[in-house]
């Protein structure tokens, strides 16, 4: 039965846990060094696995970016061996001391990291995930059960091989990664239900993947919301900097969590600034859902709009769309992010200092970001150095994931004797 | 329906998150005091309310201990208020600034602290945790969601009364601190499923409460699972402290989740050492369940012990009852600890070094101490200045939770019209 193995599995995983946890950075550099050189050394089976998965990928008349994300070329395992590799030169989280202060009696109080134990990696198309996480969950000092889309399995099992034959020659237990092979819905739904074993789910992928894993965890999940993003354009906003940040936030990739969805913009300044921020998007071909303020405003000066629905304003629409809407003031802006934002990245256009201060302490979010695109939210932009996911929720991790995101801190009390 | 008012009752206090999220310190700590005032001046109430909960619950036949949980007094009440105005000098954690850092782009990079939003405190008898939650999440910028036990009913009711007054006088919104009077098992069931509504659920009570919450909870829980502490005493242990220690966590209350309940003794000294503890254990009361090693060693002596049960090991007894195992050296120690410890507290004496680090190190527990009890591992003692609770669990918190960890982080990035 899939349960019990599923059980099986994880149960090997937890078993490595404290080898990984005391595993020196030395031991886990080496590991990673290892890793890497057995990708390449295995960068032909790889290959040879991937060709078959596309095959049948492009049998089942998976669409042309589908068949993007899941092939893999000598350059692409080149590229992830090396993502390995640079795991290697950020600092090890495990054992850092975060802050140690005195009590009155002469303890002497600090904080230390600990790995948080067996991760869940549940993920869907691309197979660099397969060894990104692996990866990560290796420096952090956790174990990790590697989950991939179906379509993908037999690249991933090539991948995962290579990466434990690494884990071996360096002496670390190959059960510290672990790929799921049998990849059946019921599975997944006995994985997500081994409280006390799985430390950590991170889904990375659709909505719809997001929503099965919420709806069935019994174990703690990254809460990956979709990505409602504004950039509010306040009446102090230096123009040129707004027509920069708002084109980049909307059309620099419109398809990713971290595009901006919506324009808000002060009516202080829209009749002069909103025809040439429109004139720009529209020149990108971003159409331009405006509320009733704003549509003539647009229209007057040529530039091409239709009114907004109702629903066009808190919607991810993930394409070279935005919703366009005036706004009177900082609280006005701030009222429509905290009704129709998704907490996760914020923009504010403003040289105001008072203003800035305001936003950045007012916006629940993420990311809060001010005369900068909401594109920077991404763990590589902001120097985490990597990231393994994004958390929309706010409990444990907000935002990006790092290394540090995979720890937790325990308590450490060094005494000279002292009792209560 | 309940579930239908349980929803009203969460969706009042979300709508507060706003305000109590930019309440500035000053207006936080005006109605800390306020609220402390109002329980001083409503005092006459709140105990002939306290009266009418004590004469149920003796008519139902409760314990004596569960009486004394319950009981208010004059004394207790100005604790209570004390309590709240002793939270007015911790500092405010919201808006703080944890790091920062600059990007090669020239973007800065900060991380502020927010609060959570919306908490549900979950509690039994105590009514002072009515004060104390709704103190603490005030101050930290959360709303909160108080059930306590369906004993205290009348009693919560007067302080909540009480300290909605002091909100209100200050000029905060009295939704910011609900209490749930309606204390039916569904209405609990109802409120542990409103995702998206309440943040953080935090059960402070007996196994079979914090069970029923985890089983039933849809939104994040605080773990509080049992503690099951051990005191390791080293070959290099100096036996005053090892004496000291090991009564102290054993005896100065030992049915609280931080007292030890396993002694482990190194060989080395077992001969010499653990008659000494073993007789100072004695007569203080405390039975001591021997291993086959432990046992002829003690009863040599002249100490009373019997042997123990396998599954005394890796018990939480809270009371004066102590299982005691003699190991071969410090791997030993940490597999015990491993396997049978509970991760909440471990404590070492030893004057070794190495043996010290290797402790700390490797032992994963909410809190890991060297010479001193176990007993130190407590919001007050650590100086948090005040603890919510104590998770058992390594996500969001790990140990005693303070005002801290009722807040969250999210990423600040200040630039100059940087795109990407």
């Amino acid at each position: 039965m899939s349960a019990t193995s599923m059980r099986q599995l994880a149960e090997a995983s937890c078993a490595t846990c404290r080898t990984l946890a005391n595993a020196s950075s030395d031991t886990k550099n080496a590991a990673l060094r290892d890793m890497a050189r057995a990708l390449r050394a295995d960068a032909k089976s790889i290959l040879s696995a991937n060709e078959e998965d596309l095959a049948e990928a492009k049998a089942a008349g998976r669409s042309a970016a589908f068949l993007d994300r899941l092939a893999l070329t000598p350059a692409r395992i080149e590229a992830m061996a090396e993502a390995v590799e640079a795991i290697v030169a950020l600092p090890d989280p495990v054992g850092e001391i975060t802050e140690r202060w005195k009590r009155p009696n002469g303890l002497q109080v600090s904080r230390m990291r600990l790995p948080l134990g067996v991760l869940l990696m549940i993920y869907e198309a691309r197979p660099n995930v397969t060894s990104d996480a692996a990866a990560l969950a290796l420096k952090s000092g956790n174990a990790v059960i590697l989950r991939g889309g179906r379509e993908a399995l037999r690249s991933n099992g090539a991948i995962a091989r290579a990466l434990r034959l690494g884990l071996i020659s360096s002496g670390l237990p190959a059960e510290a990664v672990t790929l799921v092979t049998d990849v059946a819905h019921a599975s997944l739904g006995a994985l997500l239900e081994l409280e006390g074993l799985i430390d950590l789910c991170i889904p990375r992928g659709g909505q719809g993947l997001v929503k099965f894993v919420h709806e069935h965890a019994r174990i703690p999940v990254v809460e990956h919301a979709e990505g409602v993003c504004h950039v509010y354009v306040h009446a102090d906003a230096d123009p040129k900097k707004a027509e920069d940040i708002v084109l980049n936030a909307k059309t620099h990739r419109p398809g990713v969590c971290n595009a901006a969805e919506c324009l808000l913009i002060d009516s202080a300044v829209a009749p002069e600034l909103l025809p040439r921020l429109g004139s720009a998007l529209s020149s990108k071909g971003v159409t331009l859902k405006a509320c009733p303020i704003a549509l003539p405003l647009l229209e007057r000066s040529g530039v091409e709009a239709v009114p907004a629905a109702p629903d066009d304003f808190g919607r991810e629409f993930l394409d070279l769309t935005m919703a366009v809407r005036v706004v009177p003031d900082l609280d006005a802006a701030l009222d429509h992010i905290g009704r129709f934002g998704s907490e996760h990245t914020e923009a504010l256009v403003s040289e105001d200092r008072n203003t800035q201060r305001r936003f950045v302490r007012e916006v629940a979010a993420s990311a809060v970001v001010v005369n900068a695109s909401t594109r920077f939210n991404d763990g590589g932009e902001l120097g985490l150095g990597a990231e393994i996911g994004i958390s929309t929720s706010r409990m444990h991790a907000f935002g990006p994931m790092g290394l540090r995101e995979l720890t937790s801190q325990k308590y450490v009390i060094h005494g000279t004797g002292q009792v209560r």
